[in-house]
Formats: structure tokens, C-alpha cells, sequence
């Protein structure tokens, strides 16, 4: 897809020697979604995170036929360091591209640039946006439909659910692919583009890029990103809505949460998070409604999240489920 | 301001050999706001604009006391001709910062960039976000007050009204800044940040910058860019109105345009308009609200710009003005 990264599996999952699980949140989601694809860990003497994969050198790696080192933890700071280089040179050399969720572009360091250019292998940096230029977004109407998960808050399982329903589509036998718009979510597609990360005159483009033009009756299942509620993220929000064109909204929600993330800003009410998302939809999609409400119930017991789900169900005559707990059946039928 | 570029006065401006005046249209825009400050203009033998200053050399200029060479002609596709180059160099080493509005930085200009470092001048890009990080928006409410312009497009005179209504309000002895978002309102204003040159992320956060904490009664009168109906922007516009956090907003309107700029989509009607850009704005500012309408009628005949703004003012019960045939003294009578 042009402007987008393309990553080649299989994955060698890199964790370095991160000092927590949560420095490995990124490479859990892969292993998570991707489990077939990642031939193993590579893994320092004090590492203490763990993707339950073998543990593997780089040549090992390598060996077994990896195509891509994937760097899924994070550093203190984003900044790759100096200790990991001589690793990701060594996957270079062995014939591997290398691809980064980190803040600090692997084409910035020195040694591992240079070893890209004298291997001739590639170097992908997730969380940046795509080398070279973006089109500005156009609004032309494209066949295909398309969904895209929405959220009352950023972190609330927008990716989660976006994955759940491509897959429950393609189970079905329908033509679906997701479509990823952070790092987590690029790593798992292989391909995408972060749209919080380009230039923002261009967020609606780099979203038309993202799901083209496909069969009338293909699904592109849209990963989203902040909240039109969020004060300070809802600007990408509206680019991606825009530029996604969606014909189904789902929108995402995580019930104990009171304010929003890193803001004192409170949880918007779900009703004006529904009408709102609708209404900036209908700008490039007059069709555009909400399909249902995935909710991340994992803070409730089993009951009170039976009663979560029932209640919001009710309250705004939609399927309500959690993509964990319940699945996504519900969603995918209200779209047959 | 932390995070903004700023430029220093007076201004020698350079034209080069541009081939009709819409090329010097930016410049033309700082020549209108900025007379005094305009000291000259360097042109080429073949120059195709006139901006009605004396021609002068950059030497003539410097030694009239200009401070800063600006570049605000553009040329097709936005790069720096080979031939302005060595004009560019003079004025570094004659004492002058040099700040440009072309796409292309003029820091990837190896012999500007060598000549900026060599005299240790400094190069402006304005269309390019400030180097450095900027935070992301927090939507905490900071003590001043603002206003906010917003459109039923873009390219309907936001700048300009911004621009009039800061000098109506600093004429009446009120305490105002003009806040600019692009480049041309940066030119004229010294300082700015370009909105939608910064990473998407970190739209409001500029913004937030762009209008800090002030006396209770200060006024900063924020440059608009785009329209949440404008399919290409809305997200640039969303950022900017969360992070502005206006307590009253001006709609700026061209009546005689039927589709939005460069897109097929149709103007939207001013009642929706007003009420999303408000509802918008209530995130972060719940007192927000919509004061006046700046109509740009410069298609009309003055009988029917007059019957426009009269209907447009009983139509939607706020003042209706033109910022050049009225002016704006309407608007703010409105915030008294």
C-alpha cells in the first residue's frame, strides 16, 4: 500500500533486558495476535520480561527463518541503547530488517543505519510516520465498506475490538482485513501507518490511504485512535473518522474509568460519544451509524459485567459485548 | 513564547523574480498589517510583483536597519531557486535573520544552512513546525480570555478577521494579541506556530502554547485554520479549538462559494456550523460561545453585501459584519 510500512514475517521478537512485563506490552499484543508468526525471543541475561517463546540468538533466529527483528519493548525515554546495537547490526548482517515501536528512529543511530545501507536491508520505524509525501484527505466517497472502532477515552480496547472483528468477519468466510493505525496494531498487520504520528494536515489522507478502494463487499476494519472527547487527541480522531469514511462505528468503552487518560477531563456520557462520533462520520459517509458497544469489562466481576453489558445494551438499543469476555459474534451480526 | 518562532522587525522583503503578484500574495498580507515595519523590497530584474515598498538591495536593506530578510513569495512547487540562493547568503552575512515561508526549509539549503551557521544567524522556516518538542494538550483552563476564528471553509478571511478584531480591541485600549497559526498571520505577528505543520498528536498542545495563561481581562485573538466540515483539515481545526479553549468564537463565511476549497463537498449551513464548532469548543471551555459572523463579500455589490449581512444577522441573532466594508467594531461591541 503506498505511504505505508509493509513488515515481513516471520518475527524475532527482541526484549533486550527491559525490566518489567509492561516494558514488553507491545511484543504481548504481537505474540497475542500473531502467535504463529513469532519464532522466538531474544532475550538479555536480566531480562525480566517474557513472551513465552523459545529463546533464541540472533543467528538462531535467524536459522529457523525469521525475516523481521521486531523491537517491541520499550526504554525508559523511548531512546535505543547503546547496549542493544551491536544485536540489531548482527540482524542486519544475518539478512533480517529490523522494525522499531521505539520513540528514537533506528535510522538515527549511527552504526545500525550504516548497516542497513550496507546490507541492503530495511528499517522500520512504527511510530513515525512513513517516509515521503502524504496526499491531504479528499472525502471522495470509495467502494468497500468500512468499520472503525471509536472510543468514550483513549486505551480502551479500540485495537482489541477492531482485531476481534476482522477475525470473527474472516471466520465467517467474509473479506475483511484490519487496518492498523499505531505501532502495536502495525507490527500485528504488518503494515499501517501511526496517524497520530504524521504532519496534521494530513491525518484525513494518511486515513484514505489506509483502507483503499476494494470489492463492494470488502470490509477494511479500521484500528482508532483518542476520543473526539479527548482534549488532547480528538484532532486525530477526526482526520481518521474523516478519512476512514466509515459505514459502522463501534464504539469502545471501559465502565470504571471516571476521568480521561492523563487529563482531568470526566468520561463523556455515551450517548453524546455516540452522536458525536455519527455526526463527524456523516461528513464523508451520510450512512454511517453505530453498529454496537465493546466494553472492556476486565476491572468487573463476571456478573457485574453481565450487567454492565445488559444495561448499556438497553439504555441505547444496541449489541454490547466484551470482546474478551463475550466476543464479537453480536457486532458481525448486526452488520450481516 | 516556549515552542514559537520568533522573528525579528523590520523586515526587508525579498521577491526575487517571481512571475505574477498572486506569487507575493503572503507578502502583500505583511506589507497590509505591517507597513512600518516593511522597510523594502529586493526584486530581481525580471520580477513579476510589486508590493509598493522601495526596491532596494540586501545591502541598501541592512544599512536601512532591516533585521530580517522574509521570503514571502512563492514559487512553483515551494522550493528555493538555485539563483535566490546567493542573495539568501548575503543577507546572513550582513547581519540579517532570514525567514522564509517556502515549503522547502531553508535549512536543507546546504550553502544557507553553512552561511546561517558561519555568521550565527537565524533561519525561520514558518510553514514547518518550531524544532523541539511540544507537550500535548492538556485542556486545563488557563486564566485570559480568547477568541477563536473558525469557517465554513478555508480561505474565508479567518486571518484577516482575527487580524482586525486584535486591532479593534488594542484601539478601544483593551489588551489584545493577535495569535497567529500560519504563515502569513506569522510573518505579521513575528511570532506563531504553523498548526498544521506539527505532528497530529500535538495539535491542541500547540495550540495551548500559542494562547498561554494571561491577565484575566487580556485578550489573545486566535487565527482559525480549516473547518470541522472541511474533509481534508477538520482535524487541524478540532486541535486547534480544544487547545485555544475560546471563550467566544467568530464564524467566518465567503457567501457566494457553493463547494468547499480543492474538495467536492458542499459549504455547510452556518446554524450547523456554528453549533458544532461551539459544542466543540465546550470540551474545554464550557462558557463558549458563537459572537458574530465575519462575512467576506468582496463578490457582492455593496447592495448586496449590505442585504447578506442583514440577513445573516437576523437569520442567526448575532452581529454580521465585513471586516473590510464594516469593519469589526460589531464583533467586539459583542464581547463589552
Amino acid at each position: 500500500m503506498t505511504g505505508t510500512i509493509e513488515i515481513r514475517a516471520p518475527y524475532l521478537m527482541f526484549l533486550g533486558d527491559v525490566h518489567d512485563q509492561l516494558a514488553a506490552k507491545t511484543a504481548t499484543g504481537v505474540v497475542h495476535w500473531r502467535r504463529d508468526d513469532c519464532i522466538g525471543q531474544v532475550r538479555f541475561a536480566d531480562c525480566k520480561a517474557d513472551l513465552g517463546l523459545s529463546d533464541m540468538t540472533i543467528a538462531e533466529g535467524r536459522a529457523a527463518g525469521a525475516a523481521t527483528l521486531v523491537i517491541g519493548a520499550v526504554n525508559p525515554g523511548g531512546v535505543l541503547p547503546d547496549h542493544w546495537v551491536s544485536a540489531i547490526v548482527e540482524a542486519l548482517e544475518s539478512g533480517m530488517d529490523v522494525a522499531s515501536g521505539l520513540h528514537m528512529r533506528l535510522t538515527t543511530q549511527p552504526a545500525v543505519a550504516a548497516a542497513a545501507a550496507r546490507t541492503g536491508r530495511s528499517l522500520f520505524d512504527v511510530r513515525h510516520a512513513p517516509a515521503g509525501t502524504l496526499p491531504t484527505g479528499k472525502g471522495t466517497r470509495r467502494p468497500g465498506k468500512r468499520l472503525l472502532t471509536v472510543g468514550t477515552d483513549c486505551s480502551v480496547g479500540k485495537m482489541y475490538t477492531s482485531l476481534a472483528i476482522a477475525a470473527e468477519m474472516k471466520a465467517r468466510g467474509w473479506k475483511a482485513d484490519f487496518r492498523a493505525t499505531g505501532q502495536t496494531g502495525i507490527f500485528i498487520a504488518g503494515s499501517g501507518i501511526s496517524v497520530d504520528a504524521v504532519v496534521a494536515d494530513f491525518i484525513s489522507g494518511a486515513s484514505e490511504l489506509l483502507g483503499p478502494a476494494n470489492d463492494p463487499d470488502h470490509w477494511d476494519v479500521m484500528e482508532g485512535q483518542g476520543s473526539l472527547f479527548h482534549p488532547s487527541f480528538a484532532g486525530v480522531t477526526m482526520g481518521l473518522i474523516h478519512g476512514s469514511q466509515p459505514d459502522a462505528l463501534v464504539l469502545c468503552h471501559e465502565p470504571t474509568r471516571r476521568k480521561m487518560r492523563n487529563v482531568e477531563h470526566p468520561i463523556p456520557p455515551i450517548d453524546a460519544c455516540i452522536r458525536w462520533h455519527v455526526e463527524a462520520a456523516t461528513l464523508t459517509n451520510p450512512d454511517a451509524r453505530c453498529i454496537g458497544i465493546a466494553v472492556n469489562t476486565s476491572a468487573l466481576s463476571e456478573a457485574a459485567a453481565a450487567d454492565c453489558l445488559k444495561q448499556l445494551s438497553d439504555q441505547h438499543g444496541l449489541p454490547a459485548v466484551d470482546p474478551v469476555r463475550t466476543g464479537v459474534a453480536a457486532l458481525v451480526d448486526a452488520l450481516a
